[in-house]
């Protein structure tokens, strides 16, 4: 039903949800909230919706997907672009917490006391790590097939986990500027806060995309024999079975 | 490793986490916005934010649960026990969204202007819509093996989407109360701001806790050969294949 001819429009559909989000972004801190700098203005902190977006969640996102879209590829080079667009996303992301850190810094705002930055930094300390993990334990020879295939389930449980805080981080961090911004006309629809909405949706919607396309079954990339003698094989083990060959 | 040992662990942690998230609503709005009533008052809207973690959060997630759980019951007495917990979590839901709706009416405010009235009402509908195909598929017996083939990998797929949208909503939720009710003392870390903080990250909590036991491989029921002769195989039609015998 359907089956692998689908997986090119979901994948479509994802990259223009994605893009439409940056964008998105771009506009309403270019349009309707001045612009961008880097001298610890309110412009500086404009420079945070817009990495966030395009790092922990276009790229991120995307980073998550290469293993559907090269699905015929050797698994080596497809690891070694899904760990690249995931360094992108770190550095972008990075940038990103420099910018609002550094706007609180010279606004004499208080850091972290709110929920959208407590789950903000505890997506971006988990993203992090997972990273790390992943680097240390698919990309280099040194751990056990044992080791790999006990870490192998959760990283995909976090990787997607992860996306999923990404995105809603972005939604408390869409409903925290309007209100901080425009409380008085929000109520009545103002367009900034419709524009912030539809963005907030378009997140959810490019979430669900991925989401969707990493857990259908008819979405796998197919058993490679080769591989499977050199390394330990994705399927079975996101199954969590040990393989029954070494 | 681990395997199904740890499943009571998973379970209760889920059923500690998603009591104290009742219970952390019932005293925030309790305790520090006034207490609850029901005559178009704030006092009526603090019915809507106990309800709804309650109903689409700790009843929906429990209702998700039941499969693994009672792993060893009938499938039918399962889903019959999975339809009961969705139409309590429906009712309560519902209660909380009046709630709300007659509290803006009485107060003069806009309805469904914010990002969380729009995610919140999309949960909602998507809930609801879910429920009805779900008792028609799966409860009642008109519909063929086939569409029932069809339907269960995407009611497993918004199933649990719905939990992660449920939980995003209240998060968007918590930050919009704070945002209304103590905007100039959240940033100096006000006892009622860490609290609802921590309800926050408790939501995620009870979400990361039910997302994993229903995701992870080891816990999932096993075959029983005489419910495959009656009706369709879960774990066959979630991995969406069509099962070989009739």
């Amino acid at each position: 039903m359907g089956g692998l001819r689908t997986l090119p429009w979901y994948v479509a559909g994802s990259q223009v949800v994605g893009l439409a989000c940056v964008v998105i972004t771009g506009v309403w801190m270019g349009h309707y909230r001045g612009g961008y700098a880097w001298d610890g203005s309110a412009q500086e902190f404009n420079v945070h919706p817009l990495c966030m977006v395009l790092g922990l969640v276009f790229l991120y996102g995307d980073a998550v997907l290469v293993y559907r879209v090269f699905r015929n590829e050797s698994k080596r080079s497809v690891k070694i672009l899904h760990a690249l667009l995931h360094m992108m996303a770190l550095v972008i992301s990075i940038v990103g917490l420099v910018a609002v850190f550094d706007f609180h810094s010279s606004s004499k705002i208080s850091h972290m006391y709110s929920l959208h930055s407590w789950c903000g930094m505890l997506t971006f300390v988990l993203f992090f790590l997972q990273w790390l993990l992943g680097l240390g334990f698919f990309l280099f020879p040194w751990a056990s097939a044992q080791l790999k295939s006990w870490y192998l389930p959760l990283h995909v449980f976090f990787g997607l986990l992860l996306l999923v805080m990404s995105v809603g981080s972005c939604l408390l961090g869409i409903t925290e500027k309007l209100l901080f911004n425009i409380m008085s006309t929000y109520s009545t629809f103002a367009p900034e806060g419709i524009l912030a909405n539809v963005l907030g949706l378009l997140l959810v919607c490019f979430g669900v995309l991925v989401g969707y396309v990493v857990t259908k079954e008819d979405f796998r990339r197919p058993p490679n024999p080769e591989e499977e003698a050199l390394s330990v094989h994705f399927k079975t083990l996101s199954e969590g079975e040990i393989p029954s060959s070494p």
